[in-house]
C-alpha cells in the first residue's frame, strides 16, 4: 500500500522536524548556557537524521506506484510536496549542503564583528561566498532556463517567480516614499513615556494573547532575546521580549507572534505538509494582520487602554485616542525591526532589489555598501551614517539567507488584501475589536487561511479568500487612510 | 579508519539519546497539555531513530576491524559498549519490542485504574503479560545457562549477578529488621510545622543546590510531579516539587536530584559511552550520598538551620538539634518513597525477592498480592490494609520494569562504603559539611567516582574508590549510630 506507507513515512518526518523545532525553542528559551556545545552537535544530527527521511529512496518508488487520478486534493497535495522535499533533498550534493552549514556559522560570526565594527570591507568576502553557495545550491534546484534567484525564493514562497513578484511589490514605493514624505513635515506624537515593569508587561501580553485567541492548553509564553513563534498543532509556543522603557515592544511583539501562532494552533492536522503553513508570506499576514489591522487599529485602543492602565496604573497618554497616536507614530530611521508600517515595506524593498542583483551577479558583493547608501538615500531621503545602521543590520545574508525578505512584504500585502475583504464580510467588525470580542474574526481566518493549509499556492489562496487576485492597493489605500487621518495630511 | 567511524557514530547516536531526553524532560516540566498526542508521536518516531543507530550493521562490522590490543582502556570500553548497546537492539525481535511499548503502556493504565479501585485483581492479567514478555525478552539476550532474571538486571546494573546480590542485600535485613522494632518503641520527635510558601522553598533549594557545587550555567531547576534528574555534560536539568505543610520534601528531593547531577555534570565526557555513569546503583549512591550522608547528617544541620530561618522566618523547631531530628524521623510506614532510612531498604528487599520468583516462574502472577502481604507482615511487622498501599503502590512492573528496584539498595549500600572511606580520607569532613563548605567532598567524589566513568564494573569501581569490596556492613554500621544516638536506643 504505497500511499499509507508513504503517509506514515511523512508523519514520521514531520514529528522528527518537530523535535528540532522543539530543541531550537529550547536554545532560546531555556537552555542552561554550557549547553550550547552539545546543542549544536544534536542538531545537527537530527538535521541529518531528518534529512535521511527526506531523501529515503524509498519515497520516489512509493510515489510511483500511486495513483495520482483516485488522491483526494489533500492527498496529492501530500504526494506533491513529498516529492517537492525529496528532490530538494537529493539535488543538492552533501559536499555542498556541509560547506553551506559552515558557511553560514562562520558568516555569522564575521557579520557580528563587521557589524560591531563598523566595516563592511571585513564581512564582504563572507557574503561573497555565501552568494556563490547559495548560487550554486539553486543551479542544482533549478528546471531549464529558471531563474536562480527564484530557486532561492521558491524555498519559502513556494511556486512565486520574482517577474511577477517584482511589479506587485515595486507598486508599494511611489505610494509609500509619497506618504513618507508627507509625514516627514508633521510632528510626530506624544510617545508613552514612565517605567513599565516587566511582569507587568508579561501579564498583559498573557492577556491580550488568551484575549484574540491563543490557545495556553496548547502554547506557553517565554522571554528570548528575538521573539519568534515554533511548534504545531498541539504545542505552539511563543515567545516575547521587554524593555521597561517602552511597553508597545513586548506588546506588539507578542501580538505578533500571537498571530502566527494562531495560525499554527489552527492548521487541520500537525503532521502531514498538504496542511502546513502555505507561505513564509501567508505566514507573516498572518502575525501583520493581528499586530497591525488587528492590534494598531483605533477600536482596539477602546480595550487595550484600559487594560493597559490596570496593568500599568496611570498613563503618560490621557486617552485612547492618545494611546492610538503613540501606537503609531511614523519617524524615519535606519532599522527595518524598528520601522513603523509606513516605512517598513521600503525598507524589504531595497533588500529584494539588492539581494536579486547579487543572486544574479549584477552586483558583487564588495560593491553592496555604496549601493545599498546610494538606494537608501534615493527611497528614504537620508544618509546611512555608518553600516550598522545599514548594510549590516540584518543577519540574514551572513547566513546565506536570500529569497526570504520579499515574503515579508507579501505577509503586509496579503494582510491588508484580508483586512479589505474581512470588513466586507463582516461589517460590524470594529465594535467587536473595540471590545475585543474577536471570536469571529479568527473564525474568519480558521475558515478561509487556516483550515486551507498548503492546498493551494499562495496568490489563490488569497484570491479565494478575499475574491480579489492580490495587489498592494488595498495596502497603500489602507495606510493613506490611517496615516492620513492620523497625521492631519 | 574504523575506530574514528565507530566513535563517531557512538557520538551521534548519543546525541540523539540526549534529545529523547530532553523531549522527556520537557513533557514533564514545560510541555502544554494539548502536546501530548505529538509527543508520543516523537518521542516514539526518536526510540526507533536510535535503534536504527544503536542496530547499525556497520557497528559489529567496525569492532570486527579495530585492533582491541592497540586500545587504550577508555576506547576499549567504547568499543565494548558499542557491542553490548547493538547486542541488546539486535536481538530482541522488533515484534517483541513492539508488543513490550504496547503493554508497557495499556500496563500502566491498567495499573493506575487498579490502584485508583484498590482492586489487584485488575492488574494481575496485565502484569502476567508483562511478566512473559520480560521473560522472552531476557530469554533472547541470555547466554548458554544465564539466569533470566540477571539479563534484565544487566540492563540497570551491568555485569551483576542476583546470585551475588542476593547475599550483599539480604545481610542488610536482620539489622534493619532489629533496628526497626528498637525504634518501634520509642517516641517519635516533632516533627516541622507551619506554612511553608513555595516560593521560600523553591530559593531555599536553589541555595542548597548552588551550595553543594550543582552548576546552574550547565543547569537549571522546574517544578514537575515525580521530580527526576536528566542531560549530560553541560546540560544537567533538576526537577522538584513543593508541598506548603512540608518543607523536607523539597528540600530533600532536591538534594537527591543534586546528587545525581553532580555525577551528569562531573562526566568526563559527554558523549562516549565509557564516561556515562558505571550502573543505576552507583548513580543512586551519589544520589543518596548528598541526600543522607551529608543533607540529613547532624553537622549540616549547622548550616541548614539558619539558612531555613532566613527563607521561613521562625521555624517550629528551636535549634540544629531538633532540626536534625526533624528531618530523621522514623515511622513504620507502608509506602516505599515515603520511607526513612531504615525501612527503605526493607521495601526494596521485598520487591527483589518477589520480582526475581515472578520472573523465575516461581511466583505467579495473581499469586501477588497474598505473598506481599505475609512478607510485608514478616518483615514490617503490619497488616496491609488495601492494596494501594501494598502491591500496587509502585509503577515499576506496570511499565515491565523489572530488575531495576535491586539498585535502589544498592546505591545505599554503595553510598555507605563511600561514606566511610571518605571520612578516612577526609578527618575533617564534619566542619567542612557544617559551614556547607563542601567542594573538597565534590572533588573527592569527582575523582573516586564521576571521573572513572563507565571504565570498571560497579563493585571494582566501589572497592578502588574505598580499598574494599563493597558490604552491606557500612551501612548498616552507620544506620545504628545515626539511629541510635537519636532514638536513644
Amino acid at each position: 500500500m504505497p500511499l499509507p506507507q508513504l503517509l506514515d513515512h511523512l508523519k514520521k518526518t514531520a514529528a522528527l522536524s518537530q523535535v528540532a523545532g522543539l530543541i531550537a525553542w529550547d536554545q532560546e528559551a531555556v537552555m542552561p548556557e554550557a549547553g550550547a556545545g552539545q546543542r549544536a552537535e544534536q542538531t545537527g544530527v537530527l538535521a541529518s537524521v531528518i534529512h535521511g527521511f527526506n531523501a529515503d529512496p524509498r519515497v520516489p518508488e512509493w510515489i510511483d506506484q500511486i495513483d495520482k487520478s483516485s488522491l483526494s486534493a489533500f492527498d496529492l497535495r501530500n504526494v506533491e510536496e513529498a516529492q517537492r522535499n525529496y528532490d530538494r533533498a537529493t539535488r543538492i550534493p552533501p559536499r555542498l549542503a556541509e560547506e553551506s552549514a559552515k558557511a553560514a556559522s562562520e558568516g555569522q560570526r564575521i557579520w557580528a564583528q563587521a557589524r560591531a565594527e563598523k566595516d563592511f570591507s571585513k564581512f564582504a568576502p563572507a557574503l561573497k561566498r555565501n552568494i556563490a553557495l547559495r548560487r550554486e545550491a539553486a543551479a542544482c534546484l533549478a528546471g531549464p532556463g529558471e531563474d536562480l534567484y527564484d530557486c532561492l525564493l521558491d524555498e519559502f514562497e513556494p511556486g512565486a517567480k520574482s517577474a511577477e513578484l517584482l511589479p506587485l511589490l515595486e507598486s508599494l514605493r511611489p505610494g509609500l516614499v509619497a506618504l513618507r514624505e508627507k509625514i516627514a513635515g508633521k510632528s510626530a506624537p506624544q510617545p508613552l513615556s514612565g517605567h513599565f515593569a516587566a511582569d507587568a508587561q508579561l501579564a498583559l501580553a498573557r492577556k491580550v494573547a488568551a484575549r484574540i485567541g491563543y490557545d495556553f492548553d496548547a502554547g506557553r509564553i517565554d522571554t528570548v532575546v528575538h521573539p519568534f513563534c515554533s511548534g504545531n498543532g498541539g504545542d505552539v509556543r511563543i515567545t516575547t521580549r521587554t524593555d521597561e522603557a517602552d511597553p508597545l515592544n513586548c506588546l506588539y511583539s507578542t501580538i505578533h507572534e500571537v498571530g502566527h501562532a494562531l495560525y499554527a494552533q489552527g492548521a487541520p492536522d500537525p503532521y502531514m505538509p498538504a496542511a502546513d503553513y502555505c507561505s513564509m508570506g501567508v505566514h507573516e499576514s498572518q502575525s501583520r494582520f493581528w499586530e497591525n489591522q488587528i492590534g494598531r487599529s483605533r477600536p482596539f485602543m477602546d480595550w487595550l487602554y484600559p487594560a493597559m492602565r490596570e496593568v500599568f496604573g496611570d498613563l503618560s497618554a490621557p486617552g485612547p485616542d492618545e494611546l492610538y497616536a503613540a501606537v503609531n507614530t511614523v519617524h524615519s530611521g535606519f532599522i527595518r525591526t524598528e520601522a513603523d508600517e509606513v516605512h517598513y515595506n521600503l525598507h524589504i524593498l531595497l533588500r529584494f532589489e539588492l539581494e536579486r542583483e547579487l543572486i544574479a551577479g549584477t552586483l558583487e558583493a564588495g560593491d553592496l555598501e555604496e549601493a545599498w547608501n546610494s538606494r537608501f538615500a534615493r527611497d528614504f531621503g537620508e544618509v546611512v551614517p555608518d553600516p550598522s545602521l545599514g548594510v549590516l543590520q540584518d543577519v540574514h545574508w551572513s547566513i546565506g539567507l536570500f529569497g526570504y525578505f520579499p515574503t515579508y512584504s507579501l505577509g503586509n500585502i496579503y494582510a491588508a488584501c484580508l483586512d479589505k475583504a474581512m470588513r466586507r464580510d463582516m461589517p460590524g467588525r470594529d465594535t467587536m475589536v473595540g471590545a475585543a470580542e474577536t471570536q469571529p474574526i479568527l473564525d474568519w481566518m480558521r475558515e478561509k487561511i487556516h483550515k486551507r493549509g498548503r492546498l493551494l499556492p499562495a496568490p489563490q489562496l488569497i484570491e479565494e479568500a478575499t475574491g480579489e487576485a492580490p495587489s498592494a492597493q488595498p495596502l497603500l489605500d489602507y495606510l493613506e487612510a490611517k496615516f492620513g487621518a492620523l497625521y492631519d495630511l
